[in-house]
């Protein structure tokens, strides 16, 4: 049988990003049954490290068997119950994600918009907490669509104090910045992967505080087949039985009451992958993401390139630029890959064919591969016929920042 | 930092069960992006042996991003819309996962019921479908919790011919056994990785046929942010965006449409596995798990255990036994786990402290294996107490069918 051949990659998009070997290196560890005393153990380790990851208390902190949309959903349909009012301000995609699940939640939505490229100061979603009042808000606070990041710090404050949820989309940003998950007084927040915490795609950490809880706990409802009689049923339970989180507080508490087989090998992941980044330190890892960002983009506005969006409100692990005039964003992105084994991205909806986003995620972000990338990503613009490019003086900027600062 | 220190075990449960080195080392490789040509090609590979997996030309032949359950909550939430009468056949637990799905989507469940033991002859299930009508026939084929093999050779084409959908959860007899999906006409079946594939739990693949296609797409929604004007809502759209079938089409189709983040390492072990299964052949395969498992029931019973159940109507991928009276179910599974670092299973309601199910699974199945069990667990019963155990009787019926027979 031919073996799985995979070619080198340096993966500078928004994610699936490259994984420490480190992290591969536990998950080829071998399978522990699901209730076996080790790999309780081995889950129970992992909550506290994704409380940890989080700074929060919340006891209720733990991962969705399935990618960060799985999380998302989860969240949504377990607070979201048919003709509940749900804010969801947009300023990118990912907002129009949360839509799309609170409408199909059955929930009521509330937009308000940003044009592409701008954040919301946080006094004008609060303004609209007031006019709306919701249930839930639901936001994005790294928007990868557009690059920015939506300031959060007074929104869960805001919501706490109107009884209202805030439920916070922060997979990109996650372990990339410092989110004081407890400091912020966020209800539920939903962390990422496959993005700055650098594990394989396929599990989700989320953490959501006892307030959450009692209130998604109403809408309870133990599964036929393992559930005891005193169980009261209810119209408004929860319409997904792999996503409910009250099951899944079942599961990842003392009761293991029996749910879905806990993917074992991403269990593995997850937990060298915390270990690693908490080791490393958040505020030391968010220091690395925001250093070399800084100093890829001062290379690539050195190299001519326009930066998209306002730098005020840019998340710092990804880069948006504008795509050169002229240039073919499919085909000019495929050559990179092909000729060199570096992806970057595009963008999506109004976006689309208009911006590259630049990933600075997670274990790949070091010195050699950020040179690496300008180097081959700056020559290979110059042969597609872009005129008016600095090559030179976009790799010295680079290099005597790395000289000159850490 | 520590790195994880997983024990060594011999996994005799119906799953999670131990993986073949190939797989493990298949998922050790880098990620490559999900748009990436290459893991395109790998993902387009994938379906093929997915194909051939369940004997099928279907084109809808592809994995879903969660475990077990998830396949089947997303088959069934797919095609059950609110209102609609869907029969499903209840002869242990995962009939009832089955009902609790299908009321979760809105659906009108209709049972019938078999003692924990036996199966249904198809007859009835058909007389059952002529007095209910339903929609959707949804029915288990392997039921794990009290190891019986539901036949299902005649239950597709007596729904086709009634208009009604067949959906199978073939969860635990996926690749230990041959389940023709097109000449059985069945409409939609859901196997399982972490059975008897014997890869990690995380990932499981499905096939539906174009009749089936039709019927959910009358429900597609294409999510907001990445959808085009044309689209119609409508009301009955699928209640999930994670599990829905029909943008899972979208992004498991030329137009690679953005939905999730597909799992990389998942595909790369979904990928390995199957060409493990598919080179030893699915035949061979189904000889292998029969083969030992008659072994070892003939062993046990020399012993002098007592099988649970009509063998004529057995999983040959599990083999249960009666717990010997005087045994505490628990004390004695933790006992061999701490002690030997052998698992084996119990059940679930009425016959939990009952039966012991012993899993005939996948890459851990053979000789060295099934003996090695057969020894530690025979001599740690006689430990516990169990009188009148005939231990070396066991151990040569053991030994002489592997010399005699193949």
């Amino acid at each position: 049988m031919d073996a799985l051949k995979i070619n080198k990659r340096l993966i500078m998009t928004p994610g699936p990003v490259s994984v420490d070997p480190r992290v591969s290196q536990a998950m080829s560890n071998s399978i522990l049954g699901q209730f076996d005393y080790e790999f309780v153990d081995i889950m129970n380790q992992t909550m506290a490290l994704i409380r940890q990851s989080f700074l929060t208390q919340n006891k209720w902190s733990f991962p969705i068997d399935g990618t960060s949309r799985a999380g998302l959903e989860a969240v949504i349909a377990s607070i979201v119950k048919p003709g509940d009012d749900v804010l969801v301000p947009i300023i990118g995609r990912f907002g129009y994600l949360f839509t799309e699940l609170v409408t199909r939640a059955g929930g009521i939505v509330h937009n308000i918009k940003k044009p592409m490229g701008e954040v919301f100061d946080q006094d004008e979603i609060i303004e609209a907490l007031d006019r709306i009042n919701p249930k839930v808000l639901a936001i994005v606070h790294g928007e990868t669509s557009t690059g920015r990041l939506q300031p959060i710090d007074k929104i869960g404050h805001a919501c706490k104090t109107r009884g209202i949820f805030s439920v916070v989309d922060a997979v990109a940003t996650y372990q990339g910045m410092v989110i004081p998950v407890d400091d912020w007084e966020l209800d539920a927040v939903i962390g990422g992967a496959q993005k700055c915490l650098s594990i394989p795609s396929g599990i989700t950490p989320i953490t959501f505080n006892d307030r959450f809880s009692e209130e998604i706990n109403r809408r309870k409802r133990v599964e036929l087949g393992i559930r005891s009689n005193e169980i009261t049923e209810q119209d408004d339970f929860i319409r997904s039985n792999y996503l409910d989180l009250t099951q899944l507080q079942d599961y990842w508490s003392p009761k293991r009451l029996n749910h879905h087989t806990e993917s074992t090998t991403s269990i593995y992941a997850l937990y060298t992958g915390l270990k690693l980044a908490l080791a490393e330190g958040i505020e030391n890892r968010a220091h690395r993401h925001s250093y070399h960002q800084e100093g890829l983009k001062l290379a690539l506005k050195a190299l001519g390139l326009e930066i998209f969006g306002d730098e005020s409100n840019e998340m710092k692990m990804v880069i948006c630029v504008k795509i050169p005039q002229g240039v073919d964003d499919n085909a000019f992105r495929l050559g990179l890959l092909k000729n060199y084994g570096i992806e970057i991205a595009g963008s999506f909806g109004e976006l689309q064919g208009k911006i590259w986003r630049i990933g600075i995620m997670g274990y790949a972000i070091e010195k050699q591969n950020i040179l690496t990338f300008l180097s081959a990503f700056s020559i290979y613009l110059a042969y597609q016929g872009v005129d008016n490019l600095n090559l030179e003086q976009a790799v010295s900027t680079l290099l005597k920042y790395y000289e000159t600062s850490e």
